[in-house]
């Protein structure tokens, strides 16, 4: 089968990339520990080249889409932010050229609540790729969640992302876990979920406290002997997670996407039932689809007239 | 004048001691950088000793009250928590002797609010301190908010202390501030309060979208160079202190007393103004004051027959 992209998904601490048809097929897929932080400044094209240049080499007319952070100040050129609402023409109209006609960073999408801005960089592809995914059941109005160090809540209708909104979850839960006064209740390592305690926990966020208050509680119920260290870090766990469900003020029984790695959409998913609202849960892996659609939205697929090159909507999961 | 008290605070890092007369005065101070995590476990009588040795052997027959963590499990000896409500009687009641007729532990207290528990250990005695201090005007309902690592909300009722709720406020700040991603926009010290970001974050605390959302502004607002280093950690403040506030869902107009470091207190003060409430900020030093109310409530100053003991409700500021 021809290869129609090669597919960059270029974060913080790693990279991974693929080489794709244009049905969506993987051809072949490279991982490595390069992150942004690995990259010196002014290295990023040798850095790129490294590790895809044997792909180029091979296809050397092929185009290569990157996503995440590689767009960023720090990263290999600033690709300005797509304010929302934003679909797949408005993302693949501001394409970053670094090497151009041959390598484009995806820019992430900006919005504004209240004067304030939030911004993401890499989550609009793996939205885009969902919405590809679901396909038909993507036609109304969607809430989608990407659970992660900094959690993304995005809208979506008629298949643009129309705002979103980030939670700082995964990042304090991290820091409450390992360097706050909680840490010494609990044990080293998170273990198994223990689902009542994540669910106290959830359910606790919803009532009368506060998140700041509500933490304590670990510490609490571990001095009056009510709870082991697993079962805290359970319940620190759903504090943290029902607390940001709290805020995102679902509609009662609104469905939720959730699209993420298996073990925190499984803790998301858990939490959402709890509340209520019907949950589908999507591998976070529609990133590739999501910068096939981008491609083809930008006519990169068909410029280059690849053999058997589908319209967007069509793309199999 | 005649000394007829020693009392100590003795913390988690530091301890500080004083030599009161029977009317409040002090007559002697003494404060050492030796907490609870510096004592070695069978070390207490020998560091106490070390500490006031001297006090004590001028005055042999005074009795010492101890308050703080030296209470808890990895302290002196763990006393028991007196239940909410309670007022000087009840912990005067339930002083845990170390050394039987000279040596006693102030016991903290604790509560249920929907059957999780909440605690504090040395605040109770700053409590019952600023009662004394403000006399006739702590003969109603009041809320007393202490700021700091673990900040404690206090609701008295004719004196007595009926629950109280602590929230995670300082040690989040300091843990957002230093290691969170947050820290890499934020200078290295404070510095001078900005009042309009300070301001700007307890507004927005009190806004939809919850404080694992707000804090992530500190980050966006970075991003698009809306606001400086030293904005940025005061709205991180406000973020925090107006998250604890909303929280705390006062009654509007609710008077509060913040009993604190100058520093901090002048933030809560600052916050609460913001939000409505009349605010009357007391020194925290009114700990003294609290030990020497439960020493006379225990019957510790007539019992010796100290001179010039004055009943614990007419005590001086």
């Amino acid at each position: 089968m021809q290869p129609a992209l090669i597919a960059v998904d270029w974060g913080t601490t790693a990279l991974r990339g693929a080489l794709l048809a244009a049905d969506g097929t993987l051809l072949a897929s490279h991982a490595a520990p390069r992150g942004l932080l690995s990259v010196a400044p002014g290295g990023w094209a040798a850095a790129f080249d490294a590790e895809f240049g044997a792909w180029r080499a091979a296809h050397p007319q092929l185009p290569c889409l990157l996503a995440g952070m590689v767009g960023s100040r720090q990263g290999w050129a600033e690709a300005p932010y797509c304010a929302c609402p934003a679909g797949l023409a408005d993302v693949a109209q501001r394409l970053h050229w670094v090497q151009p006609g041959q390598v484009a960073i995806v820019p992430g999408l900006s919005t504004l609540a209240d004067g304030v801005p939030d911004v993401l960089r890499g989550e609009e592809t793996q939205v885009f790729g969902a919405l590809q995914a679901l396909g038909a059941d993507a036609a109304g109005d969607l809430s989608i969640v990407l659970p992660g160090t900094h959690s993304k809540w995005v809208q979506v209708r008629a298949g643009r992302i129309t705002g979103f909104a980030t939670h700082m979850t995964g990042e304090c839960y991290a820091l409450l876990r390992q360097q706050s006064i909680l840490a010494r209740m609990l044990p080293a390592d998170d273990g198994e979920l223990d689902g009542a305690a994540f669910d106290a926990g959830v359910a606790r966020a919803f009532g009368a406290g506060g998140l700041l208050h509500h933490l304590f509680s670990v510490r609490t119920l571990a001095l009056f002997d009510q709870a082991g260290g697993p079962a805290l870090a359970s319940r620190l766990s759903g504090l943290l997670i029902g607390e940001e469900l709290r805020a995102q003020a679902l509609a009662p029984g609104a469905a939720v996407v959730v699209l993420g790695s298996a073990a925190l959409a499984l803790r998301y998913q858990r939490a959402l039932a709890l509340r209520g609202h019907a949950v589908q849960v999507l591998s976070a892996d529609t990133g590739w689809l999501g910068l096939l659609a981008i491609a083809g939205a930008a006519g990169l697929l068909s410029a280059k007239g690849q053999a058997g090159a589908a319209p967007a909507g069509t793309l199999s999961a």
